[in-house]
């Protein structure tokens, strides 16, 4: 129905292939990773991303690193394929939390063809165990949808940042989810798409995959939130979320904080789509404990799009202006009106987690 | 010492300059404009912007449209120039503040010959105010940035939004004018520059301006300041006004509100400098009360910069994706730490504006 964000590749089993998000929507092509390191460069030079799609990417990418296994200590060998994967990218804790798993299952396996096979098993499964968790999210999301059109009447206005939709994933994605739920069931949805700069995720891949369903949606500058929520024109807002802390503290794009505390402000609930992959249950504290990357100033001082004859860069300040570029900040659970989680809808509290994941304990 | 915003042209009294912002800071070129129309669509496409500055231009506009009087009914004549000139921009009270003084102080002349010399000695009068006010402003706003400097050490950090310089002035700027003081004063300072996206006059303008100045600044993206907030990487913001109601109540570029909100969670000041032309001392509310100028969706679909053979456009999302272009936000009176104006510092309330400009009463 979709493109795939990644799959093997068809004919060479060897061979994983994801689809570049850096060109969309003006390209749509799919990359090749032939090693560990390939995978580790597509999760760092972001041709993929989104929490979950980068945890999945990871599994392959270790799927790859036992395709190539070629010492006696094997132990050690997929160590050092988990730290190569583990440097790429700082803040959603899915990537560690795959890593961690993979290197368990593989290294239990005695040969190495078990070890290929379960590599490739556990990363399939992990695809697998997204789709459900995001179907899940959906639907339990689906009812705070219906009961706003029950009350308010259609559309019903989301407001999201960033891209927490399929391409974030493997299918429905996170926030989305119950967006694209809600518009095949028949129930008028519009999104109001945040273009999410730096890298415009919003603009570029939500208001594409929104585009490609057919799903009503406006996009806005990441200024305009706090306006349309002052004027009753937002009835949910729905992210993503990069981590989530066992106290609900959430890291998630850039902004994400701007907007909860100006649906706090305006009575307006602000929800959390958090896949239990992007929990992590030993953090407490999010703005104590949850590292914010810095990427490269060049993402806020150029700015890709497209042109008469093609795609490319402009720079948008003075040539000699310095810059800085904080890819995440962390919304204190206070302002998160709800986790939606593939096992229910909790409070954003510990409490609140481990009613739904007692095995946290 | 730096490019005129507005001027007669040099040689030619008949013709006003201004210069053209949305070239900058790739290109600085001067616009001659001959006629109340050219005026108009200066400020209308925003040649000119920035509250002070579109009433300094509307009042060179009542001049222009005095060169050109041509009925024996000077009045209606003046009022139709009036018309035509608040017809651009709906937001600033700037405009029609100064247009209604205009009308005023022009027809009570009873030759064509005096109403063009008192045409023309209004627009000059209200530049010289507004660099009176700015440089006020800067005078009062100052000892805010000495007394953190004195406190914490510096550098002391700034973080403002969209441009409030000498660019949306004449001289100085608004928000910008205490900032300019402490540099020359030699107080370390630093400003935090949100591009203030979709037309980036923060990333183009203000971070111009700043560089020319040798004042240290770094741009950021519009989403990022509340991350610096929450890490104690702002000891203020200081943002300019478009219309301030007798209440407090701010409209400014949209996105301000969502400073306001997070500089207020993490007890940071967040000041207004207002001089008192942008203060529409007739209303209270400014969320009910406050025109918000809604501007062609292309400006959020689009943006400029520049590219290797020049500068142009690229189109930052998919073809057929809707956008909406809100311009401004109202901040209430309740997020604002103090107003700054031309008399001095007051909390942003009826009772503080009545403390400073009695003859409001």
């Amino acid at each position: 129905m979709h493109l795939p964000t990644i799959r093997l590749k068809p004919g060479d089993p060897r061979v994983v292939q994801v689809l570049d998000q850096r060109k969309l929507p003006f390209e749509a092509v799919m990359v090749d990773l032939c090693s560990a390191e390939d995978a580790a460069d597509a999760i760092r030079h972001m041709l993929v991303r989104g929490a979950p799609l980068i945890g999945v990417t990871a599994a392959y990418g270790m799927y790859l690193a036992a395709l190539d296994e070629h010492t006696s200590d094997h132990f050690a060998y997929y160590r050092q394929a988990e730290v190569l994967l583990a440097a790429t990218r700082p803040t959603a804790v899915d990537l560690f939390a795959a890593l961690e798993r993979a290197v368990a299952h593989i290294c239990a396996f005695s040969t190495r063809e078990e070890r290929i096979a379960a590599a490739l098993d556990l990363a399939q499964t992990m695809a697998d165990e997204s789709i459900s968790a995001c179907r899940s999210i959906g639907e339990h999301g689906l009812g705070l949808i219906e009961a706003v059109a029950a009350r308010k009447g259609a559309p019903v206005n989301v407001l999201t940042h960033c891209n927490a939709g399929y391409l974030a994933c493997i299918e429905y994605g996170t926030a989305t989810a119950p967006v694209y739920l809600a518009h095949e069931k028949g129930i008028p949805v519009h999104v109001w798409v945040d273009e999410t700069r730096p890298r415009n995720q919003g603009a570029r891949l939500t208001a594409f995959e929104l585009g490609q369903a057919g799903v009503p949606h406006t996009v806005i500058t990441d200024n305009a939130g706090g306006h349309l929520l002052q004027h009753g024109m937002v009835d949910m807002v729905i992210t993503g979320t990069d981590r989530t802390t066992r106290c609900g503290d959430v890291a998630n794009k850039i902004g994400t904080y701007l907007k909860a505390l100006a649906a706090h402000d305006n009575g307006v609930p602000f929800y959390v789509a958090a896949p239990s992959s992007s929990i992590d249950y030993r953090i407490r504290d999010g703005l104590k404990e949850i590292a914010i990357e810095q990427r490269d100033a060049r993402e806020v001082r150029y700015i890709e799009g497209q042109h008469e004859n093609g795609v490319g860069e402009v720079l948008l300040c003075p040539e000699d202006s310095p810059a800085a570029n904080y890819a995440f900040d962390v919304t204190p659970a206070r302002l998160v009106t709800a986790l939606i989680t593939e096992r229910g809808i909790c409070p954003a509290s510990e409490e609140g987690l481990l009613g739904l994941f007692p095995e946290w304990k």
